[in-house]
């Protein structure tokens, strides 16, 4: 297991000087996230180089891009070696790519940051050494664990792999012991996690951004809702009390300076509202700007992508301030279609990821709808 | 003359379809303001080709760009052929570019904003004729020209070229008749128009957007004061009561009606607040998105550029209102140096437009400074 310590005492941030405007941040991924994340660095005169091993919704907004491999190292080197920083907009990100940049030039956040958040496993073990509580859990390496595993937890599950999940993807649900063998298939039969189902009252996440000097900012917590594993909807202010917030908060602080931290980290949580303490507990984290942090981009003055490219070229941080209450919609799939009604919307600020293919699943846009503050 | 309403009259605006998310606009020049479109564009997933004579930082955010001339009529045919709609960046386009472009491809706004736009003489006497007050007014040819003028005016003036002035080049003022000489020489000895200087207690602009459709929309009017002939700060809401701004927005809205205009047109206007009537003049038009409408990119849910762009893309307009008060200050020359500390601002979002170097007088950022509203 890994020292939830190591990244402060080991392993200390790089600390050097701002990089001026002008540079070039290399970006690993050419998604969605990439793509708002190349034009929050044009707003603050900061190039763009993407990554990726296909051509994406980035390449369209970023001065260069570079197909290539993630075990291309000779691809990554000539990249690393032409950018200022290196960042990423996805998890998966190869630890071992991370790594052989990382020899070559700043990469942030550091490729720990990757090695925690790409198991189920390490990550919930991290998480729980500093704290923090998770659902109840236990490591699964075969079918045969499953059925002592849900004795101890003492109720239904979710089986979960350890590795290459997201949006509901790689889980599913265990009412009960002898349905052990077919949910261990149904997830391909890899290393797994079985979480007890909790009876949460809502989801909220914490967007937090750590800077090079280690100084913390927060956005206000949104409150999630999902549709078949993929985020729907994020309302800021969720119905969180203060005390809970700054509960969230906390956790979420506490978990990006163990990781010595350097930009974005969303934080999901369960909220439990009728628990006297422990009212919060970790879900999962992501090392990278988050999807329940879009409505920041119209509801606050700068938003999560600006942020983060500002931690990363090791800029001073910009107001988290939420000057407007905002929800956030997910366009997911043919949603999408529903551009033109959307864009007459008054109040609503439309965004479009530029994908040309309106996959089932595929996050296509999403639209911020604004109130003034109450 | 041109006749004021030709444009409605003659040549209705081309309505068709709004362009689907995916298309392409084309953008005629690299500066900042065809970067701030380019990135506006990008939010609603349409993609930007910019044609311009030579590389400028819209390049850096752009899916496509070509180096043509706007002589080269062939470049010009490629550029036109390859995209979904053309628009500029700035009034001085040659208008022969704009109308070979508009035998392939819809300009907006149309070439007739230009033609109007580029020369002093015409925009003042098109605005005249609409009935729209503007600074008293002669023209020059030569500098014989300019005593019986200023007599006829009755007190100083400023010699203004027709033609290719911009912040606040090309204009000299003239104290009395027997200066004439020097200051036609002083402005090159270009066919000019000598304007009575006129006592306004302020400046102010509109910021008016008219969708293909003939629909109008108005941005909060912000006053703008000017150093070395260069805009330095606008501020909304401005000291003008809503009389003023309405009547100002509605001048705003007959001139871009009668340009049969599609897209953001800025009207700058003199404000006189110890007069009873006639308390504004138009003291010139520019067919573009405009320097004192960069505050909108904070303070608004849909900024002048995002809805520039949705004129131009045939979309329905997105809302003008404004959530905060705000005051935008630009970052000229050596100003930007000062970034660092702009950039840890609390309730600042600044900009930088991402120019090599910071030589005198050019702008290179801008800082806009959010306070709720009062």
């Amino acid at each position: 297991m890994l020292d939830p310590n190591a990244g402060n005492q080991k392993n200390p941030p790089q600390v050097a000087g701002p990089l001026p405007p002008g540079s070039t941040i290399g970006i690993l991924g050419s998604g969605q996230l990439g793509r708002m994340l190349a034009l929050a660095g044009a707003r603050l005169g900061l190039k763009s180089h993407i990554y990726a091993d296909a051509s994406g919704p980035a390449f369209d907004v970023a001065a260069t891009h570079t197909v290539g491999g993630f075990d291309d190292m000779a691809a990554l080197a000539r990249f690393g070696g032409s950018v200022d920083v290196v960042t990423y907009e996805f998890e998966n990100v190869p630890v071992a790519a991370a790594e052989a940049l990382q020899k070559i030039v700043a990469v942030r956040p550091g490729p720990r940051a990757l090695e925690v958040s790409q198991d189920r496993l390490i990550e919930k073990q991290f998480i729980s050494a500093l704290g923090v509580p998770v659902a109840p859990f236990m490591p699964i390496a075969s079918a045969a664990d499953i059925g002592p595993a849900m004795l101890e937890l003492g109720g239904p599950a979710i089986l979960k792999t350890r590795r290459l999940g997201y949006d509901g993807k790689g889980q599913v649900s265990v009412a009960s012991a002898d349905r052990a063998a077919g949910a261990f298939d149904a997830i391909g039969r890899a290393p797994a996690v079985l979480e007890k189902r909790v009876a949460f009252t809502r989801e909220v996440s914490v967007l937090v951004v750590r800077a090079v000097d280690g100084t913390l900012a927060y956005y206000d917590c949104p409150e999630n809702e999902h549709r078949d594993g993929i985020l729907h909807r994020s309302t800021v202010p969720s119905p969180l009390g203060a005390a809970d917030v700054a509960q969230a908060q906390a956790i979420a602080g506490r978990i990006a300076t163990a990781l010595a931290y350097v930009g974005v980290l969303a934080v999901e949580l369960f909220h439990f509202a009728d628990r006297k303490t422990d009212r919060l507990a970790v879900n999962e984290i992501a090392p990278r700007v988050h999807n329940s942090g879009h409505w920041t981009m119209d509801a606050c003055a700068i938003s999560q992508f600006e942020n983060h490219m500002r931690a990363v070229a090791g800029w001073p941080l910009g107001s988290t301030a939420r000057h407007s209450d905002a929800e956030m919609i997910n366009l997911i799939g043919a949603e999408a279609n529903a551009w033109h009604g959307l864009a007459a919307e008054p109040g609503a600020a439309l965004h479009l990821y530029g994908k040309r293919e309106a996959r089932d699943g595929r996050k296509m846009g999403h639209v911020n709808r604004l109130q003034p503050r109450r």
